[in-house]
């Protein structure tokens, strides 16, 4: 079915584009060529490298719209790209000089805030964490979390439906969301950016883009919903004798007070080691590190009465009741602020260990321990020596179930070993009714993956939406299904 | 562009399409002509009545799709219909047997509780109480909470996004839905019931069927996430000088404890004196009674300290600013039941009076008392003697700028002042860049508003969508938009 050009056909027509590219958007706004910064190419991972027939920085939605159209007329995919932190190739070009990489980085305004409203209207280029930051500096909180805030942008956000650590009390970057400014491929303007609290007129096609990972429409605007910052915050660090015992730890917390959880994380026993790596002073963990696994808890509310005490009693609960082995509850910002530096030490340290196998599935909460220990036997009988790394958002389901390679591996078993433990990881997800991708997306590394398990009737729906949208496929071409649209490119 | 059968043209065509479904079906499961019950014809208010051409009454998604295959073989429209609480015409048939209605009804079984993954799958018949008793049942809270909640089906609930009191902390239908399962006009099924709180694996399509009002498939089942029970609920009424000052005590609340704000409904006074009418003792309330503006208001929290000596001294605080004039903090249950009494007695007192004004829409927060006064003005000026009544989900900038007419209106006014007050409530909600229908939908009643507001590239994208799912325009035909799909009908 795919008819790819090749680079000698390719290559004068994207002269051509580019040229005009630049006459759009001024030439520094455009790099072609050998001009292409390194940065433009590669994603955070190191996984996804590609080569651009260009790369365009637009300044605004009507240069975007105007960059759409020339492309469009050129027959030519655009690969929107925001922070480059997206871990499943979504926002880095093929190879082959194909297609034009539209950055969003330039469009990086906070357009306004409503602090009755409790809202702010942010340009898609605007790192995560400048929002989070203009929001608080407001007195309330943007409240998605996640390890790469410092770089990834709110158009990605919005794109891939990012999750992270406070989905538990504020849900997914969808539910943050009140409206959207998107480009259609042909170059018109998708504008809702009212900060509605309800509306019930039609279809609500913001939904659509929220997720579609560029396939529908290239975001340059967004409405956030802003909360009430939390007054109280608790963190505890609680250890256990088994994942059984942390998920039993979990559903005994949220029946007593589960709206006031913020974040449930899972660290097993192996994760906490590797942390400690890069930890000054792994001494301070050593009674909790023997234990084998641990839960990470927040509870937070804006208002109301100090949690404190109650979170104290709480715990000596779980204690009495052998729940709990052990535990810290933080009685300083700068205590939190140390469990949360094992949390995203962890994250590092497996980054400095080179390639391993990164997964981002979720089941029912109540298949959780079950879907660790078979994870854990499994990848060890698969791969004798490896180092498996069990963690996830608990209250959400979400797992990643991450391996690391024994040392020394032969080159045969290197070559293979990740698509091999992946699919097994997701045979095992798939015993469950789980999701292979719980917040990462598609992208292309889980393609394959998602087209062996989309059933019939929500491909061709997709495929018909894709067509509805993008009806040449020009937008994230051959991203989450490869056949969408009127013609491969 | 319409081309509608007349009535002896679809009799005959119709009556072997109900034997066909009876053989389906079951003789019983199908009323035709004269035979169908008056109930299945007309909706709650009165406003909508219609003559089907059959009333099916299929036991499973199966059925429903079968029952699909033929109506769509004969080229008849379906009307979806739950509990028949809608307020914009969706669900009832229109005049002349050109429609099969499709009653849900009897799919009314709740499938599963998971408890610690807190979810529910329930079909679409179920009557939105008999959820919420089921999750009561289990120790928790299904939080959509609507007048209509004894006689609304999930499956309404579902399709029309419905809203309601607890909007505030529990967000819209929308932010309920963990999975659906819905039947394509062509009888494929389109099902995704897994309670997976995260999952991020290309286009999340049960989005589009919330709030679809049935233009998309037949919603037989859904997924339902739950929440804590409530272990404090302070409930709160604050008399205020006007709604201005309303407003005042909302963006205060919402600055010191909004996270545990569960309801801040504004009602003003002349609402209180229409649910007074009903009330058996209205002496208790004459002191706040004469206060123009009023908050009932609700704090909750599933667990934590105990919120009543908080909430105490937020009121005494409120009432020393002067920003409440008067109030009562419930003491009790029966205490806190009785406030809510007035605001069902206050919507069950307008129904009493006959045709009146019923609007529903939203602007943002910062909007809402000037959106009030501007309305109040505009009514006194427009019909004379009319009693406006305001009314609103504050906190989700959501009003019901109603109107009873004056006493003895007479036959030329009678005829049309509800459309021209109408067109008068749009205007001014244009101004803020509000919508038109909150919570309520589009349906028929609402759809000239809408295509002369809508814009052209979310009414083609709208379009398009429609005729991805439903090429032959066979579902809830012309509701939403008047020419979507293949042909209108």
């Amino acid at each position: 079915m795919e008819t790819r050009l090749d680079d000698d056909a390719a290559q004068p027509a994207g002269g051509e584009l580019a040229a005009r590219l630049g006459a759009l958007l001024g030439a520094q706004q455009v790099f072609a060529g050998d001009a292409v910064p390194e940065r433009y190419c590669r994603d955070w991972s190191g996984d996804y490298a590609g080569v651009p027939l260009a790369v365009i920085r637009p300044a605004n939605a009507d240069e975007v719209a105007a960059a759409l159209r020339l492309c469009a007329a050129a027959g030519v995919g655009v690969i929107p790209q925001g922070g480059h932190t997206g871990l499943v190739g979504g926002g880095t070009a093929d190879a082959g000089h194909r297609q034009v990489v539209l950055s969003l980085e330039r469009m990086n305004r906070i357009r306004s805030v409503d602090p009755l409203g409790m809202s702010m209207v942010v340009e898609a280029g605007c790192v995560l964490q400048a929002v989070k930051d203009a929001a608080d500096e407001c007195g309330y909180l943007f409240p998605l979390a996640l390890g790469a805030q410092g770089s990834c942008q709110i158009g990605g956000n919005l794109s891939t439906n990012a999750g992270g650590v406070n989905v538990l009390r504020y849900g997914m970057m969808r539910n943050l969301v009140l409206g959207v400014e998107a480009v259609l491929p042909d170059g018109r303007v998708f504008s809702d950016l009212r900060a509605l609290r309800k509306n019930n007129t039609g279809l609500d096609l913001k939904q659509l883009f929220i997720g579609a990972e560029g396939t529908l429409g290239v975001v340059t605007a967004a409405t956030l919903k802003l909360f009430p910052k939390p007054r109280w915050v608790e963190t505890l660090w609680l250890s256990a004798g088994s994942v059984d015992a942390i998920m039993a730890i979990y559903g005994r917390l949220q029946r007593e007070g589960g709206e006031l959880l913020s974040a449930f994380e899972l660290i097993t026993a192996p994760c906490l080691a590797l942390a400690l790596e890069l930890d000054p002073n792994p001494q301070a963990w050593r009674a909790l590190a023997a234990h084998p696994a641990h839960a990470l808890i927040e509870f937070s509310a804006s208002g109301g009465p100090d949690l404190g005490p109650w979170v104290g009693t709480l715990v000596a609960d779980l204690l009495d009741a052998g729940l709990a082995l052990d535990g810290l509850h933080a009685q300083s910002g700068a205590q939190a602020a140390a469990m949360w530096r094992i949390r995203e030490r962890m994250v590092e340290a497996q980054q400095r260990r080179g390639k391993h196998l990164r997964t981002d599935v979720s089941v029912p909460i109540a298949a959780m321990a079950e879907l660790v220990a078979r994870f854990e036997a499994a990848a060890a009988a698969a791969l004798p020596g490896a180092q498996p790394l069990s963690y996830g958002h608990v209250g959400d389901g979400n797992a990643h179930l991450n391996v690391l390679p024994p040392p020394g591996l032969d080159a045969a078993a290197a070559a293979d070993w990740i698509p091999r433990l992946t699919g097994i990881v997701n045979e095992l997800v798939d015993d469950y009714g789980g999701s292979i991708s719980a917040e990462h997306g598609i992208g292309l590394s889980k393609r394959a993956a998602f087209e062996a398990r989309v059933p019939a009737v929500q491909r061709e729906l997709m495929e018909r939406i894709k067509t509805a949208f993008d009806p040449a496929a020009l937008l994230s071409p051959e991203r989450i299904l490869p056949r969408t649209g009127g013609q491969p490119r």
